[in-house]
């Protein structure tokens, strides 16, 4: 199909490509529902009752916009991370929250550093404004920070994007080595710190940052821990002036109302929240182990998924194949050398019982192919 | 305060305003609530009781992200308009949908044409991505098609925005009058034609348009006849080529699940749209009749506003600064000459005895200052 004669050269070279393939679609060609859901670090351990409540009352008020400037919600979201409403800003994930970011610094030929392997969705909005993304190979399991500042050094990136705790790999850097960083960081670039999977990350893993620190700008998420990702709620913290220019280009009315109130009553219920991290770290182990015990090497995670080592880029993805027909849903990285892995979510018993019971006939039909 | 210096230079020229003030915004400044909102062109009404239920149920699974693809509710919008999925692109309401399409088809420095006074999101849009706004006066109460069509072959617009019905004046053209523009329309220019109120419109106002026809694609929304403003879903109808394109830039996961659950609900109801439609016609006439009986002249609409003519801008400013502090809000077109108007949304009979006995002081107090 010829591309529409109007779109811009930009566009028209952009690959029909997309960042994920959704578990529905693979739900249709299947023709059938998946079983247990463990592929896109979802928490089904579900929202906050209190959450689940506030937007069931938001439904009814939902002829009314959402107010544009999240006032309640970034007030709260202040007070939680101890500074003002100008060092927040939410937005529509963070995956919104990445593309505005990127399209605010980044003009086409300009260069963003990241790890090969890392999140797919801050490469697809690099590609997307015209400007290059800048990879470094992981080291092993981790995100190599010397390499990422020596890219950043050598290409002039004004992003330079870290994922900690990381995904796809679950691993994760010392509080003191993300400060490190961030101080030996080049003057012209800034530091994208992806916190997605913080509420997870053992003590010492997250770093105190100062908002007002104008060389890095962290993304957070309501989609993980808060178990919100049907809601799509992320927010930035970071400098004023640096989160005062997303007023410029955002979709104002794109945080609605009940992703307002769903949000905000999680914010408000940090019992839950730690009720989900325990069952979480539970749940890891738990994958941790059966891995370990059908030969394949867990990663230790500080997120709510763990990656498994399957020795092979072929097994690997066979057995993703295997575990799909038998009615599990799971991801793995899609990037040489990560790919010989695969990433199974943390999830509630039930979806842990059902994986344990198919792993082990899936990974048998995975070694025995060629 | 200084911007960040890592933006780009089309970031950094960029003007801090924003395209609305909410009513929140209003009423933080003001220290209380309006007790009506007839501003925002919301439906007071509020959602399908089918719409709310399914939010309900979805809010509970929303720790699911959102189908990607919207299968379900794409496969929904092409039958109702009697086409198929892949002319049909759900988004984050029309204001998201419309920066997509300004970001796919304008470079910096193309042409888009509009009415001077109309939406002034997609203004934004354009100015947000380097582009340039050529404005056409309004031809009285009416966007002036011909001078539309003339100011896109001098300029070579790329894109010809459009309302029918019209916002903020509440006109419309009649069907055959798009038709003959759409014929009219220069070889290099797609009309962008915003049908947000066409579920209000009488019969005739809105013309069969082939979604195929590459010369056209049209913009609904779930947010006004449908009363779910809060939850941001809207959709565009065209070709094919240029639908897909969509993917290639927008935020994959922004449509969340309760929004698709919600839209599709409300879609399923059209016994609720044809009651909204009835009820706003009934309000719609309230508030003209209203006008009329003090002075002002009411134009002829076809949204679910009533635009009404103060005579003299600072009347109109004057007029709804003196409903805001009787706790009334609504708006005002932006741009001379619409600005000497003030613009009423039909609400239910409570709001609208509220506005029934707020007018009067509020006018007489508007034509005494000077």
């Amino acid at each position: 199909m010829a591309d529409d004669p109007r779109l811009t050269s930009l566009a028209a070279a952009l690959p029909a490509t997309v960042p994920f393939t959704g578990p529905e679609t693979l739900e249709r060609r299947a023709g059938c529902a998946f079983a247990a859901r463990l592929g896109a670090n979802e928490s089904g351990w579900g929202p906050s009752p209190a959450a689940i409540a506030a937007m069931q009352t938001a439904a009814a008020t939902a002829w009314r916009y959402g107010d544009p400037e999240f006032h309640d919600l970034r007030a709260a979201l202040a007070d939680h991370h101890g500074t003002t409403p100008a060092h927040v800003m939410p937005g529509e994930g963070i995956d919104g929250l990445l593309g505005l970011l990127v399209r605010l610094t980044l003009a086409p030929s300009d260069v963003a550093v990241m790890s090969a392997g890392a999140y797919p969705t801050f490469a697809f909005h690099v590609a997307g404004f015209g400007a290059r993304a800048e990879t470094v190979p992981y080291a092993g399991h981790h995100e190599d920070v010397d390499a990422l500042l020596a890219a950043a050094q050598r290409t002039g990136a004004k992003l330079l994007y870290l994922a900690n705790p990381d995904n796809p790999m679950g691993t994760w850097h010392a509080a003191a080595t993300i400060l490190r960083l961030i101080d030996r960081l080049p003057a012209h670039s800034l530091l994208v710190l992806d916190e997605a999977y913080a509420d997870f990350a053992p003590a010492g893993a997250v770093p105190h940052i100062d908002p007002a620190d104008p060389r890095v700008i962290r993304l957070r998420t309501f989609s993980k821990a808060h178990g919100l990702a049907g809601l799509r709620v992320g927010y930035a913290i970071g400098p004023a002036t640096l989160l005062s220019a997303f007023d410029r280009v955002r979709n104002h009315f794109g945080l609605g109302l009940i992703a307002q109130a769903g949000a905000l009553a999680a914010l408000g219920d940090p019992a839950w929240l730690a009720h989900v991290v325990t069952e979480t770290a539970r749940a890891r182990h738990r994958i941790a182990t059966l891995g370990r015990d059908h030969g394949l090497a867990p990663i230790p995670s500080a997120t709510n998924f763990v990656t498994l080592d399957c020795g092979s880029a072929a097994i690997a993805a066979r057995t993703l194949a295997a575990l799909a027909t038998r009615g599990v849903f799971i991801r793995k990285p899609m990037v040489a050398p990560l790919d010989r892995c695969i990433r199974i979510t943390a999830g509630p018993p039930p979806a842990l019982d059902i994986l344990a019971a198919v792993l082990p006939p899936a990974l048998a039909q995975a070694r025995t192919q060629s």
